[in-house]
């Protein structure tokens, strides 16, 4: 497998370690977002719509959407699981996912806040306060959907929604957001550190890495 | 069931198509979003995250986001089928559903055109470039992602795809988006109006409905 990415995508990180706590591997590909490389005819003609990730299989089918490519690498390689067996918990954990990955990073994702600055002429304040006031709703939403306790969201495994949360408190950090009452969050972020299938999935250890 | 709604929310809109479509009886509970009603503290009592939609099962437990009680009814009630049975072609239905429900429906929801005219001071007419923007290159992006031919999105019944396309098609309407060159979608659309599922799920059909 051929996974499209970029070291600071939240979509592709997601599935980055969908890849690795499955113990699948797969050839990294990046593609520069930043200098615009997404829309490349190279790119183009692997995914039309110009995003990462896309995750192209050994047969040449090319997957797009990363919580798309989550739910077909749990179908298709199901353990370790990264949903519970039960459909109501099924649903509340892929509910907490979509919080982050529906509510929170569209709206504050590079394009968003590009447009944001070009199109309707906000300047770098507006562009940081709008992410703060997405970022900080959400994250709160979040919080209130997992469980008290446990090392991950929901038990003591990491699930989808982990896969989400631990992208989103990078960027939240890298936007200089105050994470004061979401103590919760912040240690669940600890927890998945000390796993090496979210260490080789973090931003800074990607190949095409830059120094911040 | 009991579902908390909004006749325009297309988020609840695509949950009630997917109701009907399964032949499952459910309440419906309104919540209005344009007056606020999502942050009473009755409402906040069944979503602490004060949105709609809401799907409250008999034994109480509430599921929140559109795109996880889709998947939570595909599963307990799997007929009719909603998702394709092969991984590689579910994976397709679902990234398509979430080019809208993750890539178009979150920077274009009330409460982000809201927080635009509030907090950046933007005028209607910013918001409507805002909407059309996100709406055409979206619904672009969608079009490319689905099959070239069959009545619906995928094939000749409806997927989670359509239920996300067929709200999104009706705001795009509403904001006056042109839709030329994507008739595609606008056949799609007719060939849903003429199923009951889809019309008694209709924003206008709903009890809450207002005049336009």
């Amino acid at each position: 497998m051929k996974l499209y990415t970029y070291w600071r995508s939240s979509a592709a990180w997601r599935v980055r370690i969908a890849l690795n706590l499955k113990n699948l591997s797969y050839q990294s590909a990046p593609v520069h977002l930043a200098r615009g490389e997404q829309r490349s005819d190279a790119f183009r003609a692997v995914n039309p719509n110009a995003v990462v990730p896309a995750l192209a299989l050994d047969d040449g089918t090319v997957l797009t959407q990363s919580l798309a490519i989550i739910e077909y690498l749990e179908e298709t390689y199901p353990l370790p699981a990264l949903l519970p067996s039960e459909p109501r918990q099924r649903a509340k954990v892929r509910a907490a996912a979509q919080l982050i990955a529906c509510d929170i990073h569209p709206i504050n994702n590079l394009r968003v806040v590009e447009h944001l600055k070009s199109s309707l002429g906000r300047t770098p304040e507006d562009a940081a306060a709008w992410m703060h006031h997405w970022m900080r709703s959400g994250l709160e939403a979040y919080a209130r959907s997992i469980d008290a306790a446990g090392r991950f969201s929901f038990g003591d495994a990491p699930t989808v929604a982990d896969l989400c949360l631990i992208p989103q408190l990078y960027n939240a950090r890298r936007w200089g957001l105050d994470l004061a009452g979401l103590e919760r969050l912040a240690e669940i972020d600890a927890a998945a550190a000390t796993l090496p299938a979210f260490q080789a999935a973090a931003a800074t250890a990607q190949p095409d890495a830059e120094a911040s």
